[in-house]
């Protein structure tokens, strides 16, 4: 994959996370140090036009996702999102109506979380894009990264899995969710962006283990096909894993026992990464998902 | 300008600043509550190939003025920027070696301002995008706002003025001259990213004053034309606002005194902002300058 390759060339290139930096690049988003108790949280992601939405999506949609994608990420770490600045791409085409009902989406989501927006910036560009960077803040004892998961954790993923095709421009990020299982021992988290097949290896690889899950376990939402579920992404569901004494703690949990699923356990390196089919057969999860490049 | 309402329709709907927020949108960079004497300044800026860069230029200077541009950003606040995220649009189209150059240009300018890269994304787009997002940190009593000029307050400029069309791909953020400043009294600042007629109007819309300023006293660099400098921008000097009584003492500061130039006074805001020409023509100061939408 050339875009993990890349990331991690800069990763390398960027050097050992230095002066007030707790973790940089590598995660859902970076750690910063804040205060005593807590960590800042930084996160950014960018949609553009034609490839995370079309131009005859609802803007409102496209403000709602650009801002959604962002808390996931928060969310991913166990922390809560508090401040955004959003930063456009667009031209004379793109109406006053299509950029007032892009606030909307961007407002309403906003509302929801108890988000501020706090700064942004305009660009003439074709295409229209969206770049949303978020602020968040974590409990430092609830931090939780890609990285941290032991053999014979449990492997589990929110859901039932939904179904990105449809519901990736109005998708709910897991942000409760993640808030009641950070009371829990979490050991690795990361937000399925790209399919559960890519994200799994990510988190794997940033852990230094192997994985074993199971097709049989994967609950999916109606109409949802396993390879969409392993391979399409934007399910934008939380995966993670936990030591197998939290399972019975988190199941009593009547807050988060009906939206958990556990589909696996973590293995060690050199097993790889591996799902055994409905048919039994134990296969290599090849890592393919969402292209970014 | 469309731009300019535009901004200021979402800055009514964003609301008043609230909880941790010390300045939301409509200044070069939010401020954010940090510590008992610091703020934390956060900014972001998009570059879209075909607008900001052509696909000729060389990608190490692309890399560069994405990092510069922010800069500039935390330097009209007053601050010293830490940490960036860097968010790309690109395709196949685009090389490892046109990469790995425009990372080359990120890395050079972070490691002459001691900056970190803590984070990234990367998103498929024909045309190539680059997204920077930065923090960086000012002593309370050394912030400095677009807000806080008051009538007979100096007017200011780093300088000579740079010729944008030229520079604007390779300009060094004036960073040091904003440290400099900071022990003085500076009422308000900006970045001219814009040329100096818009930001002018920018930071007197702000600080609810007008401006007179000479173009006689504008000292440009050699080549550079008076309209360029008012309507081109791109320069990314620092416009800012002194009481009278400061200026001696800065011009008695070695470190500074060759760098700015006095070119006007701040007015009521009923007389506008104007210029006087060289013909002794005195003229509003139309609001003109690169246009983003």
């Amino acid at each position: 994959m050339r875009e993990l390759k890349f990331i991690e060339t800069i990763r390398q290139r960027a050097g050992n996370a230095r002066s007030g930096v707790k973790l940089g690049i590598g995660d859902d988003a970076a750690v910063l140090e804040y205060d005593k108790s807590k960590y800042l949280l930084w996160a950014d992601d960018m949609l553009v036009e034609g490839t995370h939405f079309t131009k005859e999506d609802d803007s409102f949609d496209v403000g709602w996702k650009a801002v959604a994608v962002n808390i996931s990420d928060i969310a991913a770490m166990g922390g809560i999102p508090k401040y955004i600045t959003v930063s456009l791409g667009c031209s004379g085409k793109h109406s006053g109506k299509y950029l007032s009902k892009l606030y909307d989406g961007i407002f309403a989501i906003c509302k929801k979380f108890g988000i501020q927006v706090v700064g942004g910036d305009t660009n003439k560009s074709d295409k229209f894009i969206i770049d949303v960077s978020i602020i968040g803040f974590v409990e430092k004892k609830r931090l939780i990264t890609r990285k941290g998961a032991r053999i014979g954790d449990l492997i589990l993923v929110t859901g039932p899995i939904r179904n990105g095709r449809l519901t990736h421009l109005s998708f709910t990020p897991r942000l409760q969710e993640s808030r009641v299982l950070g009371v829990y021992k979490i050991t690795a988290m990361i937000d399925v962006s790209d399919g559960l097949s890519m994200d799994l290896n990510r988190l794997c690889e940033r852990s230094k283990v192997g994985a074993q899950i199971y097709a049989s376990s994967i609950t999916l939402v109606p109409g949802l096909s396993l390879d969409d579920a392993l391979y399409y992404g934007e399910s934008f569901e939380l995966l993670f894993t936990i030591p197998p004494k939290e399972i019975e703690k988190i199941k009593n949990d009547r807050k988060i026992s009906d939206s958990i699923f556990v589909i696996g356990s973590v293995v060690s390196s050199s097993q790889g990464v591996k799902i055994m089919t409905s048919s039994n057969e134990n296969k290599r999860l090849k890592i393919a998902g969402f292209k970014h490049f």
